[in-house]
C-alpha cells in the first residue's frame, strides 16, 4: 500500500513541523516545560483531532497510533534544548510550517473524500486539518488566532485543495496530484509571505454585541 | 414531513441569524476577511456542532448539509458589503440574535427529545445549542463571553424550553408549543433588554487558584 | 459490583471539588449567576467530557447520569451563598482540587485501559481527565491555563497514573492500587505547594510566529 505509506509519512512530516512552531511559542510565552510539551501536542494534533470528531472517526487517530506521542515528546524536547539554533533557523522553521499545512490539507481532504462528503465539505475539512492545531494554540496562549489576521495561510490551503479536487476530476494520478498540491500550498505561502499579501479587511467601530 | 421542513426552516434563520451577528463582532475586531467569515461560522454552527458532538450524532449535521455552508458564506460577504447599513439596522440585529436562540434552543431540544435524554438534559442541550457558538466566538476573540455577563440569555432560552416540555406534558401540539416557545424566549430577551434585567451577580476579590 | 461503586463515588467526589473550584473563580471574575454555573460546571466535566468525545464513548457520560447535574447545581448555589466560609477554607479546596484530580487521573485512566488503549495513551487520557476542566475554565475566563505555569500539577497526575499501571503489572490487587495512586498524586501537590517546586522553564523572547 504505497499510498497508506505516503498518508504515513506526511503525518509524521506535518507533526514534526507543527510541534516545532508549537513548542517555540509556548516558549516565548514563559510557559514551563510541561506547557511547552502540551502547546507543542494541541498543535500537531489538533486539526486532525477536530477532523476526526467532526466526521465521528473515533477513537480519533493519534490515540492508536505508536508514534505520534513519541515523535512529539522528542520535538518538544529538541527544541526546548536546543532552542538557540531555532531562532537563527527561522527561514526553515517557516519552511517547516508551510510545509506542514500543506502536508495536513492534503491528508485531511484525502480522508474527508473516502467518507463520502461532497467536494466543499472535503476542502473544509482539509483546510481545518492544517489551521486548527495553530488556532487552538492561540486560544491557549490567549490571543487571537494569528491566522485570521496574517499573510494568506488557510487561504492557501483552501485553493490548494480546490485545485486537488479539480485535477482528480481531470484524472490526474492520485500521487503526483498529492505533490502539486502540497507544493502550491507551500509555494502560496512562500509568496504571500516574500511580498506581504493580506486579505482584505474591512473594520468597523468595536461594539459590545446585543 | 411538515415537523422536518419545519426543523430546516428555523436552522436556515437561526443560521443566518447568528452569522450576521457574527461578522459583525469579528469585523469590529480589525479580523481581515477569512476571519470574518470563520467567525461567522462558528457562531452559526458552534451550538449544534457541540450538541451533536456530546450526544454522538456524528458526522454532525452541517456536513451533510448543503445549505449551510452556503448561507454563511453569502451572509458573510453580505455583512462584509452592506455594514454600514448594518449598523443602522442594530434593533433589527438584536432581534435577528434573540429569533436565532429562540429557534436553536427548541431545535436542540427536539433532537435532544428524540435521543431518548431525560428532561432536564434536553432543556441543557437546547440551551448549549443556542449559546455555545457565541461562547464559541467570544473565544476566538479573546474575551470572557458575553453571555456570562449580560441581560438575561441562556437564562431566556432555559426557561422557553422548560416550558416546551411542561406544555408537551400537558398535550399541547408540538407545531403550536414550538412557536409559543420561540415567543416567549424573544419575549425575554426583549423584556429583558428593554429594562436592563440582570442576573445577579456576587463578586468576591480577584485569586490565583490553587 | 463494588468496582463500578468506587468509580461513582469517585466521580462524585471529584465533581464536587472541581465544582467549587470552578464557581470560586468565576465569582473572583465577576461574572453573574448564569455564568458561575456553567464554569463550575465546565470545570468539572470538561476533562471527562473530552476523554469520552476523543474514545468515542458517545453520548457522553453526564448526559445519562441523573445526578451529575444536580450536584453542580446544587454546589454552585452553596458556593454562591457561602462564599464567604469558604475564603477561609483555602486550605481545605486546595485539598479537594488535589484529590479531584487524583480521583479524576485514575478513574480516567482505568476507562481507557478498558477500551484496550496502550498505556501511555491511558497516562495521557487519565492527565487529560483531570486536567482538562481547568484549562477549559481558565479559557473561557480568558487567562494562559494555570497548569502550564503552576507548581507541579499535571505532573502529578502523570506520575500517579504511571505508578498505577506499573503496580498493575506487579500484580497489585485494583482497589488497593487506586487508592495508592491517588494517595501519591494527592502528595506529590501537596509536597509541590508546600516547597514551591515548579517545573523549570526556558523562555525564549516573545516574537510574532510565521
Amino acid at each position: 500500500m504505497p499510498e497508506i505509506d505516503l498518508l504515513k509519512i506526511i503525518n509524521v512530516l506535518g507533526t514534526f513541523a507543527f510541534a516545532i512552531s508549537g513548542a517555540t511559542m509556548a516558549m516565548s510565552k514563559k510557559l514551563d516545560a510541561f506547557g511547552v510539551l502540551v502547546i507543542a501536542f494541541v498543535t500537531s494534533i489538533g486539526g486532525g483531532t477536530l477532523r476526526d470528531i467532526l466526521i465521528g472517526n473515533l477513537p480519533v487517530g493519534w490515540l492508536s497510533s505508536d508514534f505520534i506521542l513519541l515523535i512529539i515528546l522528542i520535538t518538544s524536547l529538541l527544541t526546548l534544548f536546543f532552542y538557540k539554533y531555532l531562532n537563527k533557523l527561522s527561514t526553515t522553521l517557516f519552511l517547516f510550517d508551510a510545509l506542514g499545512i500543506g502536508l495536513f490539507t492534503i491528508a485531511g481532504a484525502e480522508i474527508a473524500e473516502a467518507k463520502g462528503f461532497n467536494i466543499p465539505i472535503c476542502i473544509t475539512l482539509g483546510t481545518i486539518t492544517a489551521c486548527f492545531g495553530g488556532v487552538l494554540r492561540d486560544v491557549l496562549l490567549n490571543h487571537v488566532p494569528l491566522i485570521f489576521r496574517k499573510e494568506l495561510y488557510a487561504t492557501a490551503c483552501i485553493i490548494g485543495a480546490a485545485v486537488y479536487f479539480f485535477n482528480k476530476k481531470l484524472g490526474l494520478n492520485s500521487e503526483l496530484n498529492t505533490f502539486i498540491c502540497i507544493g502550491i500550498i507551500v509555494a502560496l505561502r512562500i509568496w504571500a509571505v516574500r511580498y506581504k499579501i493580506y486579505l482584505p479587511s474591512i473594520t468597523i467601530p468595536d461594539q459590545e454585541e446585543d
